[in-house]
This record gives structure tokens, C-alpha cells and sequence, in this order.
């Protein structure tokens, strides 16, 4: 919500604020939610899932905060199994470790990878594949498909497939991860096929979603989004920073199963396909505590809040 | 779009980037949005406004990049006419100078205002009003206003009134400002009608709509943004900053009719109810470039561009 301090240190209010994507459960009860949070801690260990360490990855940054603090991303290898594949190959060869963040633009997105322009400067890409087909949407055949109320603008349907939120059409019978905050990406030159993993980018803005099915997207942030969202905007075109030093360095790129367990996050992430997750949405489409007047009576796939927690701080 | 830097380089491509609300046309033009930028070339003079003096603000930090790094916000009194007289009452008397930024949360806000927890300790607001009514709609009737072509999820009808996007609930004939990227709106406590003006905050992730109709919204910023987007995200409930040193210093709010014309930032904004306009919109709902692959035939209200332009720059 947008409260003042002072409504905050009284405490009377409560919830509305948006969560981002990757909020743990301890700074979700800080926000005091106060029916998401209730529902939130009713939660049932079945309502929650571990994140598959073959399909994480952990982007650490030399900008990071504290020691441990990381950008964790869920791959979604039902969407893009090639991309997905090829990303695997890249972080296990350690493919981005030493390369850089090199644009950021202000309400869109921020993007890695090689920054060479030549491609003879260009670092090898080992045994990953130079090239891979598009994979802009799938066939929605066999999908979980945990559909939301409401109508959506740029999709017939609009729900959850596993943690991710998707779109669908259902005369083509067509699936696909949709671009909301936090979404991750494959960028490409102009030809469809001309992504193959390496230079990423995630969503820091408003929900571009004239971008679906136009690109192939190949996961989303599950946590420190934080980490990326407030690097300083590039000033050349398209948000490319014009000098070499206002590069990002990336520390290191790896997959999470490749990961000493010691040195792993452990975070666990809500399930989207369970009578809590409805009732959660239902209690953001209207919100019922004092700070809300009116209820929208609705939501927008990109505003219906993923939380994650600690799987440590909270065993229900 | 989402290109490698290569691409870009090669300057095949072209366009599709989601231009933050404060681009100028000097980075617009860098953008290369191949439709929209030729349209923008091929405009007149009359398809340009210059904000009115007195309803706009520059809100300078102490953090800016370069000497003349300011937010430049757009004031609507139509919408909000009590609190726009109390906000310029406010930024006359200097009421912002010194305090800060306190609140910074990722996809969702940043606010400032008077940091004081007692009200002892508040700052006094001169010759501003204490209490203010809500202001979270106003009649539709006679209100300029432009409508999109596309539905919308939360409301009857949106679509732009004099530069703000706006929604619209046509069987009640009210209207009001859209929380989209940008939005400047007035925090309050849980009372409907406890906002003032002194404490604002703006949007800095996906649209927030929940909130519309649910506080008084007060203009949008139209240029800058990318200072107050890249702030470190409070680590307190509701991303407060913990720490009084993590504060973000205001240096000044000021009215621009209270600036010297020297000091000045000689920008101009597109109007939104002309056929330039209308053509712009299109080619954001269908882009035509060689990025694209599928239009989207749809376009949110919080996704059409709102472009902006240093008057000196350009005199088309």
C-alpha cells in the first residue's frame, strides 16, 4: 500500500503492496499482507515447491550487496527445451563468468552477455550450439494450464503453468511464457532463429508483452530482481552504456545443481496450481483490508504476486 | 527491441523499445524506432505542447548524474485540482527542500516526504492546507478525452486527456488517472481523505491499476525517471530505507514558474488528441519492423509511449 511511515509504524496497515518477484516469505510478513499473509501462513508444505537445481540458475554480481546476494532464475525448459539446454552448457562451461551487463534501459529490461562486437573477439561458446530454432510458443496439448478469471488484452486465455505465468491461445492451441516483470529472455538479431542462449535479458518495466511470441523466452527471476532493476541506465541507444567501465561485471553465472549444496539458496517458491494459490488471487483481484476502498474486482497476470520464502524460516 | 549489441551496430534494427516516459527525442532518435520515429520526424510544430509553468515541477536530488539531472513532473489539476493547489503551495514554500526519499520497492514504488515519525517532529507546511478531500475521480463530463482502441482489464474505457492516461467508467461518467509507470500520486493513511500532498510517490514497475480509485493521483513524471527507478530498494516493510543514511536527499521541489526561465528545461511533450497521435498508437499496437514476427494487434494503455522532446532540438 502506499502508506506513510507513520500509518506503517502504528501498524495499522497492511498489505497492497505489490510484491516483487522475488520477495521471501520474512519481508512478505513484513509488509503484513494481511489476508494474503494469512493465507501465506496457513500454507501447507504440499502448497510449496523446490526449485529443480538442473533447471536454476544462480547470476552472482560483483555489485551484489552482502555476500550471498544473488539473482535466482527458474529455467522453463517446457517452453524453450533448446534454449534451456544450451543455457545448461553455457553456465556449466562457465561461459558468462567474467563477462558483463551491458545495457539496462529504463522501464524495459536489462540485458548480459559477450560485449565484443567483433565476432572474432567473441568469447567460445565451448559445447553449446551457435545456433538453435526459435521457440517463441509451444503446443498447449498436455500443458498445465491453471487458468486466472479475468479477460486479458493480448492473449484469448491468460493462467499458470508451473510457477510461470503464460498465455494462451486456444483456437491455435498455443502456449507461451509471457513477458512480465522479471521474465527472462534470449535476444536476438532479426532473424527468428538467431538466439541461441547467450546474451540474456530480463523484463525491469512495465510488461512488454508486444515481445510474445516474437522472441524465445526461456525462464523468470525468482529472486534479486532488486539486483538488476536498479543499475544505473545506459545513455547510448537502447539503453547500452557507452563506456566499457559502466559494464556490469558478472562473477559468475552457474547452475544451481553444480553448486556445492552448502553454498545453495535455500528457497522454496508457491505452487500455482492449488486451491491456496486461487484463493490468493482472489484476495489481490479484491482487496478487502482497510487501505482499499473500492475493490478493482480484477488483475492482470503480470500483477498477481509468485512468492517465495526461505525454506528454512518457515516449515508449516 | 531485444537486440545484440551487433545488431545494433550493423543498424539493422530498429525500434520497439518501450521508450521510458521522459525520453527525448535526441534518444528516441538513437532508439531508431523505425515507424514511430518517422512519424515523430514528420511532425508539426502543433502536434507538440510545452507544459504550463505552473503546473509543473522539477524535483532535484543530490544524487543526480550530471548538474541539470532533474524530474520533470507533469501536475493534474483537473483531475486532482485540491491537492495540485496544495502540492504548488507546498513546492513554493520550499516545504520538500532537505527532506528525502524514504521508500524505495521494487516493482512497485519509490516515496518521499517528511521521514519524521512523531508529528512533533514533522516539518511545518506554511500556508498548505492540513486536510484535503479525496480526489480519486472526477466526472467524466467535459472531460477531453481520447480514446484506445483496446479494452482494458480494470475499467470500461481508457485512453489519454491531455497527455495522461486515463480510464474511463462509462455508465457512472467518472474518470480518472491511470497508475501506470510514472504515475505521481499522494500517499495517505487509511482514511480515504488523509492525503495532503506532502508525502508522493511514483510507480516504478508494472502498473499498479488496484490503486486506481483507491488514492488521489496527481500528475505523472515526464522526464527523469531513471533517477528515482534506479534507487536502492529499501530493505524495510514496504521497502522503507532502514537506516537514516540511506535516505535519498531532496535538494529542492520547485514550481517551474518560480524558476528563472534560464534554469529552465526547454522541453515539450507529444499531444494525445491529434491524428498524429492516433497513428502513433497503431504503430505500437501492429509493429511493422523486421524485429517483429507477429503484431500483437492490442496495446495496454500503461505501453503506449509518451514522448518527449527538448524544444531547442527540434523545430520540425
Amino acid at each position: 500500500m502506499i502508506a506513510t511511515r507513520r500509518v506503517l509504524s502504528f501498524a495499522l496497515c497492511i498489505a497492497a503492496a505489490a510484491l516483487s518477484p522475488g520477495a521471501l516469505a520474512v519481508e512478505q510478513a513484513a509488509v503484513k499482507a494481511k489476508s494474503m499473509q494469512e493465507l501465506l501462513d496457513a500454507s501447507q508444505p504440499s502448497d510449496w515447491r523446490t526449485l529443480d537445481p538442473a533447471n536454476t540458475l544462480y547470476l552472482e554480481l560483483a555489485s551484489g550487496r552482502a555476500p550471498g546476494d544473488r539473482v535466482i532464475i527458474e529455467l522453463a525448459p517446457a517452453f524453450a527445451p533448446e534454449h534451456v539446454a544450451n543455457i545448461r552448457a553455457l553456465a556449466k562451461n562457465g561461459y558468462w563468468d567474467g563477462l558483463s551487463i551491458n545495457r539496462s534501459q529504463d522501464n524495459f529490461v536489462v540485458q548480459w552477455g559477450d560485449p565484443a562486437e567483433e565476432d572474432n573477439d567473441r568469447k567460445a561458446i565451448g559445447s553449446a550450439k551457435a545456433k538453435l530454432p526459435a521457440e517463441f510458443s509451444r503446443s498447449s496439448d498436455g500443458l498445465a494450464f491453471h487458468a486466472l478469471p479475468d479477460k486479458d488484452g493480448w492473449a484469448a486465455q491468460t493462467g499458470f503453468s508451473d510457477g510461470f505465468p503464460v498465455a494462451r491461445d486456444t483456437r491455435e492451441k498455443r502456449a507461451w511464457l509471457a513477458h512480465c516483470y522479471g521474465a527472462v529472455g534470449a535476444g536476438r538479431d532479426v532473424a527468428a532463429d538467431s538466439s541461441n542462449g547467450t546474451e540474456l535479458y530480463v523484463v525491469i518495466g512495465q510488461s512488454p508483452r508486444q515481445l510474445d511470441r516474437n522472441i524465445t523466452t526461456v525462464g523468470r527471476v525468482v529472486q534479486g530482481m532488486e539486483l538488476l532493476s536498479v543499475l544505473p541506465r545506459g545513455t547510448g541507444p537502447l539503453g547500452f552504456y557507452e563506456k566499457i567501465e559502466q559494464r556490469v561485471l558478472i562473477k559468475a553465472i552457474r547452475l544451481v545443481s553444480e553448486v556445492p549444496e552448502a553454498e545453495r539458496t535455500p528457497l522454496q517458491v508457491l505452487r500455482t496450481d492449488t486451491p491456496l494459490f486461487d484463493e490468493l488471487i482472489e484476495v489481490r483481484r479484491n482487496r478487502r483490508d482497510d487501505f482499499y476502498k473500492r475493490p478493482a474486482g480484477h488483475i492482470d497476470l503480470c500483477n498477481v504476486p509468485l512468492p517465495a520464502r526461505d525454506q528454512n524460516a518457515k516449515k508449516s
